[in-house]
């Protein structure tokens, strides 16, 4: 046997034990009526470097099949939004955007400023961690709640959206600081030119070219074709969107949207939620693995502390920018908390350019500060789905 | 973003390209009514390096993927199947497999003796190569054409399940000749033993515990549960059976031939069939990527051209053994052509160990050699589907 057939091997072994863990705690989270993706993230902790010690670490092809999962899921959700209902509550969701993005960075700057005595560059970057939402934890809450298309998950999936495309903008911002020492505006507007013109033209486009591309699909007539050219588009869709420096889940969630007026939606649905059922547990549970705590020194544990109450606060008070019927404003916000994929590329920008250890003052203090980051973006997503589901139970 | 998103990224790209390619040459073959798996593996042929170049390589991920996609292949394959009725072709099965293994080390042996002048061990492993049926092919042809519980079919899967065993028994057996010179028999009898004991006790223990686990999952009540523990199940299985050292797909195939009296069964097998339709042409485009036409040297294309003589002649023959009703021996000798894994293992180790390089002289000369074994075996899985629809359709 090949030195290859005995990693896909052993990778085959981790992947029935993250697979059997994740129903295992499904089960569990569903007994103690709590949302079953705490359990799965929490077991992704017990599985990673934290405890036991790297039962499961970042292998390369779980880390694929994650990736998977989370694009499936926002193809998902997208097929379950609709864009004129999602037009609709623009306003709500911009006003909860610009507010949940400025907030944490508003909270972080005198702090950090202050009182941790870092400097404007340093302390602006840490804010910028703080800012995208991660809308999968707060989707799969309401999803398993049949909330999505409540006035509060419009909201909610709007806002993340676009605080996605600003925290990806505050990033290119922070790339041009880190290598001209300036801001180029240049490659600002050309991420803000990118990100609005990718999600309005895959939209618009997709809505016109829908019904030839359906027709071409029915003549060819291959076997299931419904389903896996469903999932190729959002592949394809997902790439786009890296391609052009966007998160792949944009693309995906794009995907969904366009499809979302599809004669078979409901058969593309059905059929998707299979594949996803799956592979979305191993995304939330790699994500817990993502949690490394003996990385945290003791002394970090205060900032620790504030940054994510500042994190919590920040979101929290981003949901007040919501109007409309009786929406729960308290629900908006803490359907915001929860920061992800983007605060982790933002932490792994920091540490990987320099930026950190810059600003920090030593290799070693930047490694404390981006474990504390990364912690604080886990527990964002550790907190929420309880108090989501207490807020939106009580509607 | 870090260097493993960027892994990700590019991978990305290949499995849409892999999934869109196979999704289209599915399109041509049906419509030049040929089967869909001659197409995915001309793909991975024009994709791999032959010809155009390393569009597709040897990456990891995919072969990841390509592997769960051959799992669940077998899996759907064994919940199709009927464990009475297989046992009822038992016979049939049984003389078709010995047939099927010993015929082809029999005509490669004199020719490999005395035209190409090589020691015993080297002929005896040449001829080993390919004995073991890749059954994955022909399932999916018969697939396509709803015939895989014919009086065909069963025969022909129950020879490959049985060859299979027997293909691994001679690999024991030269392993140990290459690592003692000598037969161990221990080695030969615990391989015997465990190949036995693992289908009997799965088939045996899995049907007295069908019942319990189920009411178990029903207990559990978790959400579409079905599907994704018979997922697991099946990967279990082949984990398993590749622990004991015989091919992942035993296991899987064990997998469904357990569940196959399953009361859900439909249910589970439309649901799984949708996870296939995604991973399972993965695999057959891989299949035609591991084909790389330029390493062989034009002095072995005689040496080519009759290996691939004997394997095809070797099986057709084995389909004699085949008896009862109105059974098609022609067609049970073609559905047992193609070689895949197995051989693969075999010419892979052939190199490894040294025992190519060893009989044959030299590293190239051993290299030569592999190179052939590959394009043999892979030639067998290009040239079976035609044949078998032909001869399946005219029954």
């Amino acid at each position: 046997m090949s030195g290859g057939e005995s990693v896909i091997f052993e990778i085959m072994l981790k992947l029935i034990i993250i697979l059997f863990a994740a129903k295992l705690a499904g089960y569990i989270f569903d007994r103690i009526k709590q949302p079953r993706v705490l359990g799965e993230l929490l077991v992704g902790v017990l599985l990673g470097p934290s405890l036991f010690g790297f039962i499961v670490g970042n292998e390369e092809i779980l880390l694929f099949l994650s990736e998977i999962g989370v694009i499936i899921l926002l193809f998902l959700v997208g097929l379950e939004s609709n864009i004129h209902e999602l037009l609709k509550s623009g306003k709500s969701a911009l006003a909860v955007a610009v507010i949940g993005v400025a907030s944490p960075i508003l909270l972080a700057l005198p702090y950090l400023i202050f009182i941790e005595a870092l400097d404007m560059t340093t302390a602006f970057f840490i804010g910028a961690t703080l800012t995208a939402t991660s809308v999968g934890v707060t989707m799969r809450v309401l999803s398993e709640m049949n909330k999505i298309t409540s006035l509060e998950g419009k909201v909610i999936l709007g806002a993340a959206v676009i605080d996605d495309i600003l925290g990806l903008i505050l990033l290119s911002v922070l790339v041009g600081i880190s290598e001209t020492g300036s801001v180029e505006i240049m490659n600002v507007a050309t991420t803000i030119l990118m990100a609005v013109v990718f999600l309005a033209a895959t939209i618009l486009i997709g809505m016109k070219l829908e019904e030839p591309i359906l027709r071409l699909i029915k003549h060819l007539k291959v076997k299931r074709t419904f389903v896996v050219t469903s999932v190729i588009f959002a592949l394809i869709l997902g790439y786009l969107a890296q391609l052009i420096g966007l998160a792949a889940i944009v693309g995906a969630f794009a995907a969904g949207l366009i499809l979302e007026r599809e004669e078979h939606k409901e058969h593309i649905m059905k059929k998707t939620e299979v594949i996803g059922d799956v592979f979305t547990p191993i995304f939330f549970v790699m994500a817990g693995v993502a949690v490394n705590i003996t990385t945290i020194n003791i002394d970090l544990l205060p900032m620790a502390g504030i940054l994510f109450v500042i994190a919590l606060v920040g979101k929290v008070v981003a949901g007040f920018g919501a109007f409309g019927g009786n929406i729960s404003k308290k629900a908006v916000g803490v359907g915001m908390i929860p920061r992800g994929e983007v605060g982790l590329i933002f932490a792994a920008f920091g540490l990987s350019s320099g930026l950190l250890a810059k600003g920090m003052g030593s290799e070693l203090a930047a490694q404390g500060v981006y474990s504390v980051l990364v912690v604080v973006v886990m527990l964002t997503t550790l907190v929420t789905p309880p108090i989501l589901k207490k807020l939106m139970e009580n509607k």
